[in-house]
């Protein structure tokens, strides 16, 4: 039904760290399915700006097609997470990020999200807009992230 | 990399409606992707509890082991979303739940939700807990589900 | 310390609801104290909005000089929201707002928040805009808020 | 209409750092008004919770009665946030806590909370909960938060 397996720090190429927030937590005492994805988006969003790209003023803006979480080993507040970023795939219009959260000093992740951008042309509002390629800004950063420094 | 066929209406088998809120979109204009998982989340969870399920006090519960979802068509504040549901499998520990989200009066979905619930004991607390087999009540719930009024 | 009169229904002039969700509930099962404000946000714009006012791309928007929640009797998933808007003061450049939240039949708020709406120029952009006049159009419907009929 | 004095980095005594969502930011690219009440929050438990209270345990649990933000200056997603948090009053049953936020290098506050907890018994289930003294292990806590270090 799913792949279960774990992924463990070396399978990331770019690192920061999330704290985490009370509001996280579900009545279960453990933070909540739905809050792992804000954890993930701000992953890829954070790196492309904190390499200097103006994610929200490009006229391509990254939508997100697809996203899954695997979830592994609960987390939850008050411990920060450290987060990993690889790129799975740089297509001609789209990215495929991997995303590994780790709560504590484990190897193996506690769960890992799979997000798929696909860029498509901001300047045309209303209804679906075009898709493009993947603006060259982006792509610098990107092909960096794919090849982890040896 | 990605299953594009779209579903309809006629794919899910219960209905609610969410609301959406002004925070649910970001600096895009439109719904943030990690705000469509509140919307999967509660369609399973409420189902439940409106069928009489008590999910916060019985002694299995189900843990998210892995969500996805396909966004097709935006969405965003301030329109109610219809959110439907299916059960796409129902095995001995876990449940795999199709949610169908649609704004506007179209028949096609603007995303849809995938959503693995696994049973494991409350009972136990602290580290990982055992798998267990979906509770009968919760069981009669999802047959009824599976099976869609003719 | 705090003012504890507990509004009523009839103290609102304008009503909507909100769904909850599975993940505004925190670990000791109500409601947190953070998604009240989702809602409060969403019944001032929602209104706006669906009184025509295209809060999106008036020159002028309103920004939140302050907020603040007080909380009489506990809610949470997965009952629905009535929410009460009423106008406390209608400046020149500000609108404070009155926001009751009732869960159930009961006609005590479960919830009061108060939000005050500064508007500024968001034609600059950058530090800190200019305060400017509340725009006709949301006059207008402030205007009529204002005033419940008789 | 509202205090608008702006505090300082030395009106508060203890700190931690929160980091900022892409998801945090709303339609007009800045921190959405409530979001920062998730860092309020999370500021007041997370000190309780770090210095050795286990506020998930405890016979009596800190329910808001109320809370409030004042806005400065606005904050937005990705640089983090500095969190200071003082006691305003500490009661036999209640404390007031101011939380300031501040974003960059300056010393003045971009939005202070104000967040009052009133303890109530927890082993009572359903209603109201009847209000208790603030447990001994959190007044420790916040005794010695309400002395700043000379």
């Amino acid at each position: 039904m799913t792949d279960r397996t774990r992924p463990t720090r070396t399978d990331y190429s770019a690192w920061r760290t999330a704290t985490t927030r009370w509001a996280d937590d579900d009545v279960y005492g453990h933070m909540n399915n739905a809050a792992y994805f804000e954890i993930i988006d701000t992953a890829v969003n954070a790196h492309l700006v904190e390499a200097g790209v103006d994610v929200r003023s490009l006229p391509a803006i990254g939508i997100v097609a697809e996203v899954s979480c695997r979830y592994f080993e609960e987390m939850g507040f008050p411990a920060p997470v450290d987060v990993g970023l690889a790129v799975e795939r740089l297509g001609t219009s789209s990215v495929v990020y991997r995303i590994g959260m780790f709560q504590g000093q484990g190897d193996q992740a506690n769960a890992e999200g799979r997000f798929v951008h696909v860029y498509v042309d901001n300047t045309v509002t209303g209804g679906r807009r075009p898709v493009v390629p993947v603006p060259p800004e982006v792509r610098t950063v990107v092909e960096a992230l794919a090849t982890p420094e040896q």
